[in-house]
């Protein structure tokens, strides 16, 4: 295989990994979202205001899937009365290999949602900023920093992002 | 060929046909769009409300190309003073092969409008549910349903979704 | 290679050119944006009316990738305080090949800006033009026209589009 094929079949395995991601969260398949991580893994949401000034405060923070798991138990059994409808949306993939089994891979993203009433709107921007590591079962992250853009986030009863 | 890059080879041509699905419609060549579907077809337009919950009442509803193409024939008749342009834009493309000829598709959509006063915005986001089929000049839509989670939709004399 | 993996391959060539695009904008990498382009290129931001009606009056034109580096400068030196961030979003990619060196590729796009403020909101929505030439380098713009629907345009000190 020429290195611009392997580049490409690449590309191809990461965006697969990408919409599996979306899906998941999209279609309310929430247990299917810390799937998509290795065991020893790290999640977080923090504002892009934080990240440029190197000042770690994120608004969502898990460092194993454990506790990515947890999270999704407390979202199905959060009583939410207003359970809003979310798609994400990416743009703007840049992805560099760090070795044979790790890549650093950006991305734009936009999740917009619509709330029961069906009024819907842009909820969110930001950049994907993750790590990938190649596992028996295919790519998974390895860690996935979620750096927002919009200040209104809320946090306790959101789904991922 | 291996597994992976008919796989990938497969993607290329479903996303090919989307992104001509979405030209078409964006660019104002509607009477493309009957051409991207076979003639025993099933196009519907239906809130995710109903979709949800089993109860099958479609704002827009097409059994065949034929009623496709009058759709176009009336949206050219119609006297619309202020057309709107609409940008479509995909996400978190899911597939799967029912059979070598026969491909279950799916994807987060957001359509994006701009009225003739130049202003833009959300008109509509949902998910396309497609079956897609092989035929001699590729894959065409089998059906295509379009499952909208925006409340505020036009139909009388809307473009297609 | 088959024709059909040829131009598998050119599409991964093209949406690799585009997400280079879109991550040097939305990175405030903008001393990258016109190393994009050949020396010898066009670049201009035209109303979608005036393109319809074949009146040419941009409101950015610049007709070689000095002009482009210039407009990077200004920028750079330009005292703006609300500085917002931007994200590009692009769908619907269309491609021809008008001989194995040149590209006609069209694509719907959409800008959302986050005041500092934290409000995100839809900037523009549009479609890019582009004409792509290979050259030692890669695939580089020779010409784009971003063709944009939304009537409030902040020419004066906006980023690249």
């Amino acid at each position: 295989m020429t290195p611009a094929m392997e580049n490409l079949l690449l590309r191809f395995e990461l965006i697969t990994l990408q919409d599996r991601y979306i899906a998941a969260l999209d279609s309310d398949r929430l247990e299917d979202w810390p799937k998509l991580f290795v065991e020893d893994c790290f999640y977080e949401i923090i504002p892009k205001e934080n990240d440029d000034e190197g000042f770690p405060a994120p608004v969502i923070y898990c460092d194993n899937a454990a506790m990515l798991r947890d999270r999704v138990i407390s979202l199905r059994n959060a009583n939410i009365y207003e359970k809003p409808t979310y798609r994400h949306f990416v743009s703007g993939l840049q992805f560099e290999k760090l070795d044979d089994d790790n890549i650093l891979m950006t991305s734009n993203y936009v999740v917009i949602n619509t709330s029961q009433a069906g009024e819907t709107s842009i909820y969110q921007a930001g950049r994907y900023i993750d790590r990938v590591i190649r596992t028996a079962d295919g790519w998974r992250f390895k860690s996935k920093r979620v750096v927002y853009d919009t200040s209104r986030v809320q946090t306790a009863l959101a789904i991922p992002i």
